[in-house]
């Protein structure tokens, strides 16, 4: 377990405060201009959740400014920040606009530049205490980057009901799927007593406008099945008492089969009156240690987990029974739509795995209580470099959902590599399903508005671990914000967020922010042009997902196959000669996807198989495309190197020198990967390159 | 720890007894026959070897013929068995020929009947204990077997001095390459108290001639290092006791850092004074507990295990130090020459694997002390279904040598397919060096008789573990009996081997030999057939080498490539235009396999790169010998478990059950491997199969 005495023996240090850096400003004109508001802090709550927007306020004000603000009861003073509810705000008669006041939802927050004869204070300000919370952390993210707050009025209500991270953590302190050292949460088959760490990520969560946390993969194995018995319920609690300072819930993973595992029941099935009675007990239970327990995330029938599948129960069956346990307490089931056959023949061709979320959750739609929440991957295969959008977005009408996405980069370079996620959740963000006409974005489909659904919202899988920096590389602490962000508003811009995160990160520097940024935005693509080209994904070594193997899941078990021979290659899934995947989507896109015209060329091997002499717009062949994408891919890895160099005098030492080293691996590796990509289908085509660059 | 008591539980549990299983003689007649001499036996010594011997008598006799033979100082009964050493035999007034007399080494034996005027008995002597020890065994062979005695004259004496099993077992109790549950001598890093099944191996092992075993895996991790500390030597020490009852040495594979892990010295370098005053300190200790300690196995500078590399010292210098510590009590080092690189780039095709070993160690010929040996693999590589012979054989000339085999079926179907791997021993025992004119074969050459050496003889990994049966697979016990006989015998022949196996284990029963021996002695080119074709091997998924993956390897840093592309496939190892692996042989079989004509076919992708559509001898195509093989070796499993079938009422329902599953796996395994290799080379190649069989 890492304790806080210890950080000091890393390196990259510094890197463990992320964007909450508060770094001293230089520029004494403009650290003057703040002061003059804050200096004094007006505030007259003390919740906890208030108490943190202070505390935090305390932090950022002193690192920015140098100055220690006075916290009072008071609007005496000429300037101040006001920072309290709606509530308080009336009490101390200010008032707000009506419209204002009435625009501003549970979350929400108002900041607010007033000035009247005698005063000049700002107004930090929410219904509730979770608003003032955000609001505070987004006032000290506007004095971090410099923006000016005269006159200023901001009034933002999250997009998502539901923004929430998943830790793939196992209670023996693994992290599946974590590339930042160990579990924050456990070690050895106990949970941390190192609070302070798990506070320090509850300002990072808050920060960036999470509400909700699984602390547990949702793989729950034996010891993990037993974080919901009393042994462990405690230290859960524990655990949802820092997070609850943060507006964070807790939720945990758990196991279908509990009721077995845990219980003393001889099955788990969701009609049988005990297996109903345990789960209502068990819910009972929970709630009497975390009173705001947010709920259960289930992983049932999928890879092996257990399910009702075993009972010939459907999902729905399955989901509804844990949701009513949950009812009473207000809690909710969010139910994973990530169910496939993981023991499919590789000879067989109609089966298609990209078919199977939309084929098992579509017939269900309107089945579940208002309380369950299906979870659904942002494709339908895992978490690939790109992938087409889940046809269950827009799909699914009458059922609560929430977006997967995968903060951790698992087949992304897993924090190995720069590969900055935030331009690709934007697209997926922005895909149109035409659920319901044109402009039926994924970011419209998931808040749950347009059906008029409970709930809604955006989870990711979590990418921090013990790590000093959280994220292994310092630079993967941007996707974390990045995420956040746009859970909050999946309107920013991809530069807007970036442009913050350098800024509060680093630098107001612009050639700082000019030169990361440019990093950042160009990484993903890449990151894809030096891996599995136009969308075919997969490629990699079996298990661990690291390092190019291009038959690595060819003929295997999981469906996830390339088909390429040495004429063509990819994956025919249009209605017309293939899998009939296309027809999942909504006509526009089942069209746009079914003909090779119109398929955009990213995807095309994910839903064509065509020879290696098609030509594509550019007038490359596929052949052609991948050998340039791949030798161009490297260049561009190389070049990210020499961007880093540019600024290695603007930024602390510790960071340039990590990141310098972690450029070099991904540089080393980017060519094992063009040589293994290339090398593969030259070997397989016997197509030479037109510029006879060396192929192996 | 299996417990004696619960073997019952196992439905194989006759499988325990492998080919002790004396099974009573239904023939009266040959019984009664048999009873006139076993009756009654002459036995004067009482050595723990001897005793043993007379155990096994006991059993064995009783249990062929339900008869518990009279052990007894005596030899006035008119027939009788003499057991015991030339010594006794003269004590006694026996006397044989002297020429026999003279002929009978130190672990040798003879069988003889005698017929005087009124006496008519069999003597089983030997110069020692040992040597009767493995006369008896041979006896009771002979009369499991159904041999006449009446006349018989045998007089044998093991063609190689060291007959020795490496067992791959950890201290926690799992074995590498271990296909039959986990380790007999360890679980929960202790060594086990079950002595009774230690016991019953050192039966196994004494009746087919074994006379050293390496009780821990050659990758000596940290708690392994700690066997030769003074907290597990006892424990130690209680194995070898067992084994010395069955004329057994034990050795421990080491640690060649030993001195710093377990030590207090910060170096292991060989030519540091306090290094080898450390080993010859520990040699004395362990001595202290087992006078007749075999001596160290190790693995040095091969896949991550430490060795004299690191203090820039070579081969000889490692081995010598440890040897000089074992001089004094007549132990022995043996040094693995499995060494590589194994962080090899694979677009580097000028190194060449398959030339290491040979590479490092035959610039150090006739640098060893005599009490060093040199363990060499059959096969330049790694245990593959099919690969030339090591040319060290043959090459070192002033070097005690011993030829590794490995009787594990690691890549050889992993004891869930049927491979008897007898055939190919004998091939490569068979296989002439020329080292010194022709007829140097490679059994002659490792029984070190050639050059004079003080050592030679034959090691093996063994395949045995808990399971009840020992070998997982119960038809794999022919395996490890094969690997024994030809140890002790090289000359005998496949056919009489087999033959052997299957009337101990089974019956004598006609139907019953004649058919397990086709099936034996067919499955190793069975396995090949749909395995990996003409040598080239690998083409396995990468850690558990279990399946089909033909790019398993190929992109890896194991040095394992078959450098298929679209027109061909190969590694051409010639001086000519490859590798330059052929000079390594004397002249004959550097020529034989420089030569593309005249290479051995079975070996052309090893030793060189063709076309697809080059012709072999049958008039074949590459291409379509692929496709022909693979079709025809799923038929050929199918036809093993009709052979089978046609034997169900001769043997035991348990152990049919039990074979008909492994095979029913191995066929729909088989099927797996047909269709990915064919698959793979189709789609890679374009070329149809002419007969237009079904291939993905």
């Amino acid at each position: 377990m890492v304790e806080s005495g210890t950080e000091k023996d890393f390196d990259v240090n510094s890197s463990y405060s992320c964007w909450l850096r508060y770094k001293r400003f230089k520029d004494t004109d403009l650290a003057q201009k703040y002061l003059k508001w804050c200096s004094n802090i007006a505030a007259f709550e003390d919740t906890s959740v208030i108490q943190s927007a202070l505390s935090e306020v305390n932090i950022g004000i002193n690192g920015m400014l140098g100055v220690k603000p006075i916290i009072s009861g008071s609007i005496d003073k000429p300037s101040f920040i006001f920072i309290g509810t709606l509530e308080k705000l009336k009490a101390v008669d200010i008032s707000i606009d009506v419209n204002d006041e009435n625009d501003i939802g549970d979350e929400g927050f108002l900041i607010k530049s007033v000035k009247t004869g005698d005063k000049d204070y700002i107004i930090v300000t929410g219904k509730t205490d979770k608003g003032v919370l955000y609001g505070t952390f987004s006032l000290l993210r506007l004095i971090s980057t410099n923006t000016e707050l005269d006159g200023i009025k901001r009034l933002e209500n999250p997009s998502n009901p539901l923004r929430i991270i998943n830790h793939w953590d196992n209670i023996d302190g693994s992290v599946e799927r974590g590339y930042a050292g160990k579990s924050i949460f456990y070690a050895n088959n106990k949970i941390t007593g190192n609070l302070k760490r798990i506070r320090d990520y509850g300002r990072l969560l808050a920060s960036i406008g999470i509400n909700g946390i699984a602390i547990n993969n949702v793989n729950v194995h034996k010891m993990e099945t037993r974080l919901i018995r009393e042994d462990f319920l405690p230290y859960v609690a524990r655990i949802a008492n820092v997070f609850r300072e943060y507006g964070i819930k807790t939720y945990l993973s758990i196991n279908f089969a509990a009721p077995i595992e845990i219980g003393d029941l001889n099955t788990a099935d969701p009609f049988d009156a005990d297996v109903k009675i345990w789960w209502k007990k068990k819910a009972e239970e929970i709630y009497s240690y975390i009173p705001d327990f947010g709920g259960f995330l289930v992983k049932a029938d999928s890879e092996f987990r257990p399910g009702p599948f075993t009972y010939n129960r459907n999902h729905a069956d399955g989901a509804n029974m844990l949701a009513e346990a949950l009812v009473p307490y207000g809690g909710i089931v969010i139910w994973r739509c990530f169910v496939y056959n993981c023991l499919q023949d590789w000879r067989d061709r109609k089966t298609d795995r990209a078919k199977a979320a939309y084929d098992h959750f579509m017939p269900l739609d309107g089945m579940f209580l208002d309380n369950v929440i299906l979870q659904i991957k942002n494709g339908p295969m895992d978490f690939q470099v790109r992938e087409p959008v889940s046809p269950l977005f827009g799909g699914l009408k009458k059922t609560n959902t929430i977006l997967e996405l995968q903060v951790t980069q698992e087949y992304t370079g897993q924090q190995k590599h720069l590969c900055y996620l935030v331009p690709m959740w934007k697209e997926i963000l922005d895909f149109d399903t035409y659920a319901i006409g044109k402009g039926s974005n994924v970011k419209k489909i998931v808040n749950g508005k347009p059906f008029n659904n409970k709930y809604g919202g955006i989870a990711a899988v979590g990418n921090v671990g013990d790590d000093m920096n959280w994220t292994g590389f310092q630079l993967a602490q941007s996707n974390l914000y990045g995420f956040g962000r746009l859970c909050w508003n999946p309107d920013l811009s991809k530069e807007e967020i970036t442009d913050e995160w350098i800024k509060l990160t680093y630098s107001t520097d612009k050639a700082v922010v000019d030169t990361i940024s440019k990093m950042l935005l160009n990484s993903w693509r890449i990151y894809e042009n030096y891996t599995s080209p136009l969308g075919i994904g997969w490629m990699v070594n079996p298990n661990h997902h690291y390092g190019p193997n291009v038959d690595g899941y060819e003929y295997d078990k999981w469906g996830t196959y390339h088909r390429a021979d040495c004429k063509g290659i990819g994956v025919d899934r249009t209605v017309k000669n293939g899998t009939g995947y296309t027809k999942q989507y909504h006509k526009e896109n089942a069209e746009m996807y079914e003909n090779l015209e119109t398929c955009p060329e990213e995807l095309l091997l994910f839903f064509h198989h065509v020879p290696y002499i098609y030509k594509l717009k550019s007038g490359e062949t596929i052949i052609q495309h991948i050998y340039n994408t791949h030798f161009k891919g490297v260049e561009q890895a190389i070049n990210l190197k020499e961007q880093w160099k540019s600024i290695k005098e603007m930024v602390d030492f510790d960071i340039y020198q990590h990141v310098i080293e972690r450029l070099e691996g991904q540089i080393e590796h980017a060519k094992e990967w063009r040589d293994v990509i290339n090398s593969y289908f030259y070997r397989k085509t016997g197509i030479k390159d037109e510029l006879d660059r060396t192929i192996y």
